[in-house]
């Protein structure tokens, strides 16, 4: 019923649509696995069904769950949460799942990239990732959506886009030789063209300092609004973190989009720096085959890390001075979305935030 | 997204419909498990795989798989099925999976009867059975469909409906002590009732002989349409099958249904009598847990186990020298729909036919 489609989105009138366009609902991945998550990963369980009951109130989600976890899984999330087995790795919908495409008569697919667990062996975050590939063609048998499969090992996370043609990407991610060394600056940008109908690519130096991800965009920028973007920022120049959203924001400053606009771009200052403390790191098991979460580790925490639902901006706070801030500036920058803040942590304990465990399926006809 | 409902389909405005009314689809479970399916399995999956086929030719196939099997079945199975992962402990949709329920709206939800594998550790045709249990809420949570929990031991081919409040079942399944031993016959009733909105129900005394499921009706005698049954049926006096299929015929010929009818009963003569080959025993893995199929074994053939689908019936076909004449039969019982001939020994091997190993879901408003 999802058929294998030959050809490329651009080639069929398909095009990603921004985040804020309308969606259909969410889809998010249970946590499961205890080298990632501390303390059997309860913990980050309620996290998540905080985010998914946060989400609900907007559009529907739809939670993918391995099939020993189902029951629980059921009985804690929302009733108005659809719960679905769907094996995965990990938990990381926004990076191993499908990116959606629409066309202008209202119909939907998906694209299933290539994923190799951010950087395959030579990264090792955790191996084998063979259930998180098969994540997005399993989203869109449920759907019964077609789907495009892309020629490219890649993220969700390391690419946003403001539906009218233009991307914001990372070098440090898209060009590291962990993914594609195969594959020249400009053959990943005529993939990422032929599969996202994109017509000029921004491309950033690096992303958050101490992002596993090797630098995924959406911890650092995102479109806020065609011609607008949000960045991470710090004032502390001291901060390892400041000459990274310094020169993305020179960057930015000089940058067009696909429609020749320049860009008005928005700091929004990053929580303080935070680690990973003693009680934290000793709840995660230590298995030979995944990364490593030690005491005492640098946390990319950032506000840029949020979600775009119906009418809501779902956002991740860390009880920090600076919180309240972000809140005010995203309430500016999305007038019209309700702005719900949600105890994020334990989220970033595990290397992502809200974007990353979200991943957004467009309205269709 | 699937809510579960604390009141009763009958309370709820909600009936069974017959299985000719127009469906949504079918779900079938892929098989696998090697302790009932010989050579691994793989021959059962060709078989599923045409049975598969044949219906999509006239509604939706959704197959449920487990994760480890998702990519063969979705590489073996044609386009517009749809693939969903779902784990189950075998492969019987009817059994184990939901029965739908609609209402005059054409709301539709599904009921979630208790499962415990034909028997329980009485009979131990496998253990444990938990994933099957979990089929029915699995199924509902992906078509977003509201659900009822029903308080009994219960399979779908068990039972049959015509739609109009006449339900057929067997004494000899829904009164075996293995299933619901504290329950009474009135008791048993009047949850059927409660379900399934059926006003009268037509036991009839003892299924197929050795069929392992404790004399599953949906083997025997179904309805054709309101008013008219199909009965399994010998000429050989000296088959243990004579005097099952010469009582349930006595009975039928007396009977009334809901709306006060007599039956217009029609014999389809059963295929001779086949056994397990040894070549077929040695294939099949043995252990403890499981129920044993030894070389010798009678195989509880009969043309009644069909499939109607919205246009076509999907019937079993033995390579037998009766399998011309129990088409010519459903043919003329069911005017208007192609009759499609399925080779279905393999799937009789695992102790079932098609109708055992879908399960239809009536089409919504």
């Amino acid at each position: 019923m999802s058929q294998l489609i030959q050809s490329t989105p651009r080639a069929d009138g398909f095009r990603m649509p921004a985040e804020w366009e309308p969606h259909a609902g969410c889809w998010m991945l249970w946590p499961q696995r205890r080298d990632t998550w501390r303390y059997g990963a309860v913990p980050a369980q309620f996290a998540f069904v905080k985010a998914a009951r946060a989400i609900s109130r907007f559009e529907r989600v739809t939670m993918g769950v391995n099939g020993d976890q189902f029951q629980n899984a059921r009985a804690q999330l929302p009733p108005e949460a659809r719960v679905v087995e769907l094996s995965s790795n990990d938990a990381w919908a926004r990076d191993c799942g499908a990116t959606f495409v629409v066309n202008d008569r209202g119909d939907v697919r998906g694209i299933d990239w290539n994923f190799n667990a951010w950087g395959g062996l030579q990264k090792r975050m955790y191996y084998p990732w063979d259930k998180d590939d098969l994540v997005p063609a399993k989203m869109l048998e449920i759907e019964a959506l077609d789907r495009y499969k892309a020629p490219l090992i890649m993220e969700g996370g390391s690419i946003h886009v403001d539906g009218q043609g233009t991307l914001l990407t990372t070098e440090q991610c898209l060009l590291h030789p962990n993914r594609n060394p195969n594959l020249s600056r400009a053959e990943i940008e005529q993939h990422l063209s032929d599969y996202l109908s994109v017509n000029h690519i921004i491309w950033l130096p690096r992303g958050v300092y101490e992002d596993e991800t090797d630098g995924h965009v959406d911890n650092l920028c995102c479109f806020t609004r065609p011609g607008v973007v949000a960045l991470t920022w710090t004032d502390d120049r001291s901060d390892p973190q400041y000459e990274r959203s310094a020169e993305a924001h020179e960057m930015l400053m000089s940058a067009r989009d696909a429609a020749g606009r320049s860009l008005e771009v928005h700091k929004i200052h990053q929580p303080d720096p935070m680690t990973m403390t003693k009680e934290e790191a000793d709840g995660i098991d230590v298995v030979d085959s995944a990364f490593l979460r030690p005491e005492g580790e640098r946390l990319a925490g950032s506000y840029i890390n949020f979600y775009i639902a119906n009418g809501g901006i779902i956002l991740p706070q860390f009880g920090d001075r600076l919180d309240l801030d972000a809140r005010r500036k995203l309430a500016e920058l999305f007038p019209g979305r309700e702005i719900v803040g949600i105890s994020a942590r334990e989220i970033l304990l595990g290397g992502g935030n809200i974007h990353c465990i979200t991943q957004q399926q467009p309205a269709g006809r």
